[in-house]
């Protein structure tokens, strides 16, 4: 269960704290999570030199790799950033885009688990299950599963790797491998705008930064206020274009009661 | 002439068979061409690494190789994904974005001709003068000449090539060397919004995806989609900012009805 | 003080004259800077790869160089471009977007001074210290001091590299090194837009050229109208999505009357 009083602190610590959250991000999905962060009050910073990642990863608050334009280059990057987080004890969030897709993404995907150690995996109901089943071919980077079908490879994920797995659909599903919650708001548009997904892992990093004891608390949270500035937003919206500029404003403008009314388990 | 009942007949496919696109395009329109592809129905992929492309092509109903912001790395993916097409017969558009504007961009996109035979080239007036025409040397990559000019090198090159060609401007010409057919919807917003172009090239790989024994028509279909629903939007909208975000509504709201009625050859 | 009578030539001028503006700017940038220079009037061409910078910075107007997502292969390019519009009399605007978050950021923002010789430096408060001062560690890519703290290195700056420095912030500064102008226009909410600061520095690059004799004149009007815009366009929105949106539609719609009215010094 959703602890409110909880969920408005950590919203007002991301508010003002404004945590640095570092993206090792894909081309379609950076201005879109990068206008969502700062919405939100956290402060993005999108940087993939392998001269640099190091570096950036040790004074960001949360690092977020996500694959969804992966190339051999920025995978070393990835991997590079991902180690130093590991090491020093940060917090990395991997958002494992398209992975079932190419046997490129699933390798990859797993270099990354097994090598930079995730905190926290984020991704449709497809992507999870393909991590956890070879078997699954993902039709490219969207679900064509539901997040229910995918809940049990979600447990395995989490039992695996230790990570907080992070399923986003219809009902959001979190889950450690033991505790499961979940998060009922959104819209059927949010699918429809490209990166929605993507911007999601990037605020989960955003809460993992100013709640890093509570990774699973975290991720519930930053996906309760996904859901319901979707939700929102989504009532004002003519369509996927609207509900792109509507996310980003009710983002900036939802209020901690907004959030802790409207937030649906 | 345009076939009102297959125009509704291969839109409503695009909605109902939500081919998957396989874009390798530049890093401007990556964002707007997956929204507007979503929007209309269709399902874009962006991939571009040289490990992966060879099985995203072949998984994809169609490949759009955008040369807007090439370089050489790129270049060796769009070769890769190119040349599986069409060994595997599926369906590539190329989109010559600024050729003429630099040698490298010439030549690239007639080394792409060469090599990967693409079936579908769509351009505007500059970009289809020019690579007919080494002596244009077109502005950057926005139009200077009209789209009329252009018409006599737009058959020349689909004769050459034996691709469909098609222009993009106040009118839209579609050509397989011998049939020239039109679309003149649109708006003078259009060419304010950038990507707009790129995203007619991806919107006529989702319509050629569906349509594949009739790349005429299915480019056709595309521009006339696209057209449509950038007049309408542009009739809400107060300039090329809003003109983004209504077009995207519209291509998620327009009915095969409207498009039928609104279109004009 | 602003010539109000300049300040509409010139932004005439761009509309007129619609001067190609050659960025290698980063990934988050490239759609909304291309959408804001095409809306005021100006034609933005995005152009890295090493084979084709040299050609293109010749036939642009200006070239502005953006390290927001720098990497090895882009300062190549970089310095190529910026080398040959120093070597031919051309204008090249730097913004070097989070120097002082890394030791790579500072190094290159040197490098490409050293190097190629940007007649425009503009950056924010932060980063315009960064350089002049190493001591300064940056957070990321925000601003956390306020542009009045940086007047004073900016002036050095100025001074040291022959370029003219603009800060951005609740007051812009622009200066030679001997004298200072202000714009005091903007909204709260233009930070909240990625990129806001990036197109500025594109803005600053279209109106250089066509004004390339008076470069600290052409500074000033670009963020004349960044400002102006920005506050005629915060006033319609109900957030920073919005804003995003309105802001286009302003640079396009805002009248020389309009501008000369509401700037404010």
């Amino acid at each position: 269960m959703i602890d409110i009083v909880r969920l408005k602190e950590n919203f007002r610590a991301v508010r003002e704290k404004s945590p640095l959250v570092h993206n090792i991000t894909n081309y379609v999905a950076m201005n879109f999570s990068a206008n969502a962060l700062l919405a939100a009050g956290a402060s993005p910073v999108m940087a993939h030199a392998a001269e640099e990642v190091e570096e950036m990863a040790q004074i960001a608050g949360a690092l977020v790799i996500n694959i969804g334009t992966l190339d051999a280059k920025w995978i070393e990057s990835m991997i590079i950033a991902g180690k130093t987080k590991h090491k020093t004890g940060g917090i990395t969030v991997l958002d494992p885009v398209g992975v079932g897709a190419t046997t490129y993404r699933t390798k990859t995907a797993w270099r990354i688990i097994d090598e930079c150690h995730p905190n926290i995996i984020r991704g449709n109901a497809s992507e999870i299950m393909a991590l956890m089943d070879a078997e699954i071919k993902s039709k490219g980077v969207d679900s064509s599963c539901s997040s229910t079908d995918a809940l049990n490879s979600a447990k395995m994920l989490a039992e695996r790797t230790g990570a907080v797995v992070v399923i986003s659909g219809e009902t959001d599903y979190i889950t450690d491998g033991k505790r499961v919650e979940t998060i009922k708001n959104g819209s059927h548009l949010m699918p429809l705008v490209t990166a929605m997904g993507c911007t999601a892992s990037s605020m989960v990093g955003a809460f993992a930064a100013v709640n890093p004891s509570n990774l699973l608390e975290a991720s519930l949270h930053a996906m309760a206020l996904m859901g319901t500035a979707g939700e929102i937003a989504a009532k004002k919206s003519d369509g996927p274009g609207s509900l792109l500029t509507n996310f980003v404003d009710t983002l900036y403008n939802i209020t901690e009661e907004q959030l802790a009314e409207i937030v649906r388990q």
